[in-house]
């Protein structure tokens, strides 16, 4: 019978003499740049964004980190120029406001030999990143569509609130609905509700009034699961129904955590996705590891067993 | 004009008080699974397993790292039922020798609730890994092609070399043709070299002895190009053409740095890929980063330019 190698521990000082990528142990500086937190979802990017700096920084004596948030995709257009003219940034992590004002900026950063990480939101032409960090669209609704499936096992009738018209949404949708295709399940009603609390407040008032039945609600997004909440209990139809958001707001994490019956399970999106972004630049200047590529972060289902995993009770969102 | 926020370093103790994902900072042994260094790319791979690992046990106190070298898929199996029975680990790295025999093995790791990580070659069934950590084989055809495009800019005859009839050699070949499609490049003689040095030289010898006139070769691979170059030497035709390989070999890469002209460029497909995704799993434990997902690492031209980052020359390949 073979025995398996253990590894004896390495020292630091044995680590720092070992030869290899010129990039071990390199000091290097690199910038952050996210949109403010305007909204629930970027509140959590910001929140982990800065956990990442943290650690990386405790942990590294040779990483430095710029940080800077901004309102406006003019003011983030500001914040690279300010990184490259005053603060000689070696990477860039960036979550762009808007696609098409920062193609042109990231593209000047990385023309200038930096290297350059790109979150959630892809610029309007390929090839400028170096790594580019997402969550899965298609995924996010599959693994939502799955479990309507799974529990509504006779069928029913349900609801389904959409995002902001983009791509993103649609490749969402188009996947709940390919998942729950044949499974006797109807969608009665479907309509925009733009990621917005308020809006999905709205139509889902509007669906309430219209149907009498409605055994489930796919809202696809966490804050339009707190505005259809809201719907829901206004209308005294709670018991009626459950409800399924997406993204892993703390609140809903938690209500899954403590068995909530409403809101039974999530699918995550997680903006700690920008914390996996900054960690892997990171790796490229602490490890010996090659970093360029496309990583696109699962969306599992969160359910009581797995949610503790996912829960951050200091983020915002 | 704003100005940008610089983070205040943190102590190591603010870190770990600081709340947060149940993971952070909780102690895990990690199980690393991979072939014997039988031949060039797995002695690297070995190599980077083994530096990886080096390099997290000296950052982090919470982790441990059992490494295992199978040299037969069954050897590979033996060593998962150790991991699991005698050293109880969390989280399990592995880059099976073949996709067929591992792929119940590795799903029984995965059903007691192990975290999975599969590297380059995947498994015969969807779903079971959490992270899947591959090269891009389109790209590494298509970078070498759009290399012949550029550099050959009034077309010319070239003999190409492919590796074992695969998948993957299928997606490397189909990427390159159509990258020089309409180029005007002109491909003569295309045959299997399977990825080994030795029917690489015999395939070569008798392209030299069929064409008179050859002006480059795309081998797809370092070891072929090694047969290839020795096929050429002895032919004394070594001015003629120029050849293209591919993965990272280190005196390839030495060749490049040095400004060789008969290898001058590189396309990488690293070894180093195992060290990227046992670093990835540990982050699961040291940071508060999501990393289920699938990442799919670049494959970069390696230039006189950018060749020092690449080069290891600690490492067998």
């Amino acid at each position: 019978m073979r025995t398996l190698k253990l590894m004896a521990a390495a020292t630091v000082a044995a680590l720092l003499a070992a030869p290899g990528a010129a990039n071990a142990q390199e000091s290097a500086t690199i910038g952050v740049s996210i949109p403010a937190a305007t909204h629930g979802w970027t509140g959590g990017v910001n929140y982990h964004a800065q956990h990442a700096i943290d650690r990386l920084k405790a942990a590294y004596d040779n990483l430095e980190f710029v940080l800077a948030t901004a309102g406006s995709p003019s003011e983030q257009v500001s914040d690279l120029e300010d990184m490259m003219a005053t603060r000689n940034i070696d990477a860039l992590v960036i979550l762009p406001f808007e696609s098409d004002p920062l193609t042109g900026p990231v593209k000047r950063v990385a023309d200038e030999g930096k290297f350059v990480t790109v979150v959630d939101r892809g610029l309007a032409q390929d090839g400028i990143e170096n790594l580019y960090v997402a969550g899965d669209n298609p995924g996010f609704g599959r693994v939502a569509g799955e479990y309507f499936r799974e529990r509504m096992i006779d069928g029913g009738k349900i609801v389904v609130l959409r995002g902001i018209p983009t791509t993103i949404d649609n490749e969402r949708v188009q996947a709940f609905e390919e998942a729950i295709d044949g499974s006797g399940i109807e969608i009665i009603g479907m309509e925009h509700g733009n990621w917005n609390r308020d809006d999905a407040f709205e139509v889902m008032q509007d669906f309430l009034s219209r149907f009498p039945e409605i055994d489930a609600v796919w809202a696809s997004d966490d804050d339009m699961a707190m505005g259809v909440l809201e719907a829901v209990r206004q209308a005294g139809r709670e018991g009626e129904m459950f409800i399924v958001g997406g993204a892993g707001m703390k609140q809903v994490i938690k209500g899954v955590m403590d068995g909530d019956e409403t809101i039974p399970v999530n699918v995550l999106y997680p903006p700690a996705m920008i914390g996996t972004a900054i960690e892997l630049t990171a790796l490229r200047y602490v490890g010996q590891v090659p970093v360029e590529g496309r990583y696109i972060l699962a969306s599992p289902l969160i359910t009581q067993e797995n949610a503790e995993q996912y829960y951050y009770p200091d983020s915002p969102f």
